[in-house]
């Protein structure tokens, strides 16, 4: 398999500041790639080990391309998670003063996050969108645009400087990677880890949706995620992309899994990784009844009873 | 209050098409608005009666812009739905070929509904993405671009022709729109309507979201739409955009209703309004149990118990 990690280019952006946290990443070939859809379809195609993409942001909720990409097409399965703060500096040419700054640029996604600044500080500024933050840095550096929202580690490689840093409109603005590859043994748990599938209702009635998470709720099993996404059969057709918390090896897990097989019209695997926001130490303490020693037990048990042996 | 709606302009996109469907559209002054928050913003201002907005779509899901403003901000109520089906023409200027069409252009919402017809039609030409689909028609009346993807209605505006029509990739397409105003009492039920609420948990645990949804089920209320959104607090912190069958005037709707406002942190009514994908004749029936008249000789019975006339 070839030694690279596909990723959502261009060079100098958040997500490339989010795959060189991995440790992995520097034995790797890093190759950018113009869209989730093409990463992804790297790895499908044997041409990239894995692709590293969003798939969660704090203000704008589920990245809907990267979701719909996983939840149809040939199965792939996340391998790890990154949590990344998403602060921006706004980069212009040496010597540019604000006064100056009559048009900004970033990508649209941008925007929400540095609205209220840019009202208090350049309310008369002209906005201007990019196909990326690092090509917005690229178009002031060639004098197209004044001044551009992007990471400040972008301002070295296109020679500008940030004029101010720490932007963002939110508290606690985050963005959350995946590692995406083909289908392979999940990694051992590791304590604090989360799995995530895609759920297809078999039938649409009072309590349906509620019945699937009972699978997750009765074997105490919390959830991070609920996205719906349509299924594009008409309107008020979706299906469910779900993050648990927990690793398929735990048996609670392994038996929710089994019981949504069971009922579901479809359940997608999406893989069971190790959770970035927390450390095993910090994970929620397993409830009453829901541990591998007592499902193991219960399992013993009713074997016993069904060999008259209670 | 001044007889006019606003809508999300410009003129001769689907949604003045859509809007121009209501019966009271044909007495009021309608009026474009640049965004979906400028519109809604009109009505709050008391400048215009309602707002016409998209709120869903069968390819892309919940509109996000729409929801985040109906759950922020001073509340709004949702007084009618409008589906339309959505599919595209190529317009060009008159006496152009297919072979002539080296750019295409579009709102960047209509490119995943194009992508499969793009492909087998016009592998070559390179994409534009425009404010709206009628200013990628007005851009190709100036010769800016060769061709725009809209609703055939915009042909004649812009003096263009219509290459090709009924273009979409998924069948059953369509877009949910909604009339939005202040916070009045909402019309009488029609026997086919549908209830919109945002709930925002009060705490975390495993089976939280099942119980607030059990609240529907334990009542044989159906949902038709559940949507998470970032409540802005951090990664995995949401609240729920939630559509139910039935109307606020429905016994099992109001203690649905009574029990989410107990349980939950915050809850805010969207309204009550008919349902535009079924007349009364095609609703569901009501399970057993749940039918007005069994709720109200339930708390009958109940007075009389306590009572001591049982």
């Amino acid at each position: 398999m070839p030694a690279s990690y596909a990723y959502l280019g261009p060079e100098g952006t958040f997500t490339e500041v989010a795959l060189r946290t991995l440790p992995e990443a520097a034995t790797r070939e890093l190759i950018p790639y113009v869209s989730v859809q093409s990463a992804l379809d790297a790895v499908r195609a044997g041409e990239a080990e894995a692709a590293f993409v969003p798939i969660e942001n704090s203000v704008e909720g589920g990245i809907t391309t990267t979701l719909d990409e996983l939840v149809a097409g040939e199965p792939l399965m996340i391998y790890r998670e990154v949590l990344l703060s998403i602060t921006f500096a706004l980069l212009v040419r040496p010597g540019t003063k604000l006064a100056d700054i009559k048009t900004v640029s970033a990508h649209p996604a941008a925007q929400p996050q540095v609205r209220n600044w840019l009202r208090a500080n350049l309310p008369d500024a002209l906005w201007e969108s990019a196909a990326s933050n690092a090509d917005a840095a690229r178009l002031v550096q060639e004098g197209r645009y004044d001044a551009a929202f992007a990471g400040e580690f972008a301002a070295a490689r296109y020679g500008l400087e940030a004029l101010e840093t720490g932007i963002h409109d939110a508290e606690n603005a985050q963005t959350r990677f995946v590692l995406v590859g083909r289908p392979a043994r999940p990694a051992a748990p590791t304590g604090a880890d989360k799995t995530s599938v895609v759920l297809w209702q078999r039938d649409d009635h009072p309590g349906a949706l509620r019945d699937l998470l009972g699978e997750f709720a009765s074997r105490g099993i919390n959830l991070m995620l609920l996205q719906s996404r349509p299924t594009g059969a008409g309107i008020g057709n979706y299906c469910f992309c779900i993050d648990a918390e927990g690793h398929i090896a735990d048996r609670r897990m392994a038996e929710a899994l089994m019981g949504l097989r069971r009922i579901c019209l479809q359940v997608r695997f999406l893989g069971s990784y190790p959770r970035a926001d927390i450390t095993p130490g910090e994970a929620r303490r397993t409830l009453p009844g829901t541990s591998d020693e007592e499902f193991m037990a219960a399992a013993d048990w009713v074997a016993r009873c069904q060999d008259g042996r209670f």
